[in-house]
């Protein structure tokens, strides 16, 4: 399946939406018909599809020929499924979207990314006419050499650090730490906590301790949770049960490294009454609709999906493969968690 | 791929863990050797592997041998995408292990569901030699006849309504929507209003106007609104305005359509300043993480994805298929939103 003919970056519907000034579904609603859209709206999205040259029946016009070109989504199987987490279920519909822009259909499936199971599934994807592979590995080792023998292109996302001649990509997350960090150091407070895993060469990790000595201030104290959301509130209740043991406890912060994880923090602290951001200022990492539908608020790192999810299908797709590692920065989403004065 | 040998019920991880009185990771975990065990509970986990004949490597052996068994799941690719949905997200991967329990793998793929193009993924499906396919349809009305002239079982899951000769199930939506509304009137609420789709043939709609109607209570108001966090927290301020231009307004009282609508509602409530379930008392429906997690936690009507997913699957894969329409009952979850004296 290398040496496919190579995919030109075409119009999408979001280019479409852009330039309409209306959203994606809009643009949908408009073409197929299935909801009621105003005239000027109407006409708006129908001069956009015009000058983009957007050919919005390509994906359907290829699955009507019961020939569709299809990429494999290989997820991790584990005890805390990919799909139960809010940002990769916003990731994989970007990245689905991405793909069907493109005219491909996207099959996500699940593997314990067990090297033989890994291989085993690629030799099933080849045997099954797929056209290509997005792999989370995360921070998985991939026997990539064993990989490549299978003869199909693959990328490698949520890869932090990069791999010799491994196609992959990531947000820089080290980078989003210390973003973070320094945020919540802005904001006055002395020292910055972090909560997330207990692994020191972890880039959020790295970064929350470049950012507190870069300040010249304290780093602590580090809490070690399991990034989930009751990882998050089983270390909130010890943040919140060591705060009430203090006479006299001082406003504090800390850096979260992932909404999931926050969204358990705030749950321990509305339950220990502790308030946020007054008791204590948090900030999270993902840029997920959970942490915008929190209370308050999170302040975030977001983690630019659809960059990432159009350049990992690009790629994937590129008649001249490149073997590199591409990161990706994000952006601080202001909110109320932090002591920002949003409206969140 | 019709015509397969029988799947009876075989012990599944779950079992094992349930017997073993330890969780679905650690049986992994002892199996696999992926993370440490205590030698007690790894000798509980592989009795109880004896005495209940599991067979844990069926999957990896299956996909080993490069001849996996593969279903399909044919999830929305709508603007708001299944995935987005926390509880969709958890469903889908409690298919995936329902799945592969029983050794299969699960493919999750996306669709416009417009009746050729679902036509021409279940082509594509049995061109690519996949064994049955699992139609996340809801209330997209399906060209059954059509399916099944392909030749692949099938089975349509989240159905409210069966429809003669297609295999569906779903939960009791209806019956839901009454135990929810009267679990609100019992906190002595006069009245409980109603915050979801303007369909009044909806069964959570209908079910909430029965429970009304059978208390003897005016149903009202009815709050229409779109089922996702923006819809909802649009409905929440619009009762929080409608409230604070009251000069004595009364407490109240809301069943709303889904965790994910009340999460919205909650959201808007906080804004406006309006205590739950002081104020204003909630009960939602679909018993995701969302629900546990927000705050006040929300009290919610559970929907039995497990027993769901182990049906479907099974159905699926029984050689003397049915084809008749499943109906599930789900469980009230009480937590503090409704006014129960919950730790949430």
């Amino acid at each position: 399946m290398t040496g496919r003919t190579p995919a030109p970056r075409k119009a999408t519907r979001r280019d479409v939406a852009r330039l309409a000034g209306v959203s994606d579904a809009v643009v949908s609603y408009t073409l197929n018909g299935t909801a009621p859209v105003a005239a000027a709206t109407a006409e708006r999205v129908l001069a956009a599809v015009e000058q983009l040259g957007y050919r919005p029946n390509q994906a359907a016009r290829a699955l009507r020929s019961g020939s569709a070109d299809t990429l494999a989504f290989l997820v991790p199987s584990s005890s805390d499924p990919v799909f139960t987490n809010p940002f990769f279920g916003e990731y994989a519909s970007t990245l689905e979207a991405a793909a069907r822009d493109r005219g491909y259909a996207l099959y996500t499936t699940a593997t314990s990314f067990r090297p033989d199971e890994v291989l085993a599934r690629f030799r099933e994807f080849a045997a099954r006419q797929i056209d290509g592979v997005l792999v989370l590995a995360g921070s998985t080792p991939l026997d990539s050499a064993a990989l490549d023998r299978v003869g199909l292109p693959w990328i490698a996302l949520n890869v932090a650090t990069g791999e010799h001649g491994v196609a992959s990509l990531g947000t820089d997350l080290r980078a989003g730490a210390v973003a973070m960090t320094t945020h919540l150091l802005e904001h006055g407070h002395g020292s910055v906590g972090f909560v997330g895993q207990d692994d020191p060469s972890e880039p959020r990790y790295v970064g929350w301790l470049q950012a507190c000595t870069a300040a010249g201030v304290p780093a602590g104290p580090f809490i070690a949770a399991e990034v989930t959301r009751p990882g998050g509130r089983d270390a909130g209740h010890r943040i919140a049960d060591e705060r009430s043991a203090d006479p006299t406890p001082a406003p504090r912060a800390f850096f979260v490294a992932s909404d999931r994880t926050a969204v358990g923090v705030l749950r321990a602290f509305h339950e220990r009454g502790v308030r946020v951001p007054e008791d204590i200022a948090i900030a999270s990492f993902d840029g997920s609709s959970e942490a915008e539908y929190a209370w308050p608020g999170l302040t975030t790192f977001r983690q630019p999906i659809d960059e990432m999810a159009q350049s990992a299908v690009a790629r994937l797709l590129a008649t001249d493969r490149d073997h590199t590692h591409e990161l990706f920065p994000g952006e601080l989403v202001r909110r109320r968690s932090c002591g920002c004065p949003d409206a969140g």
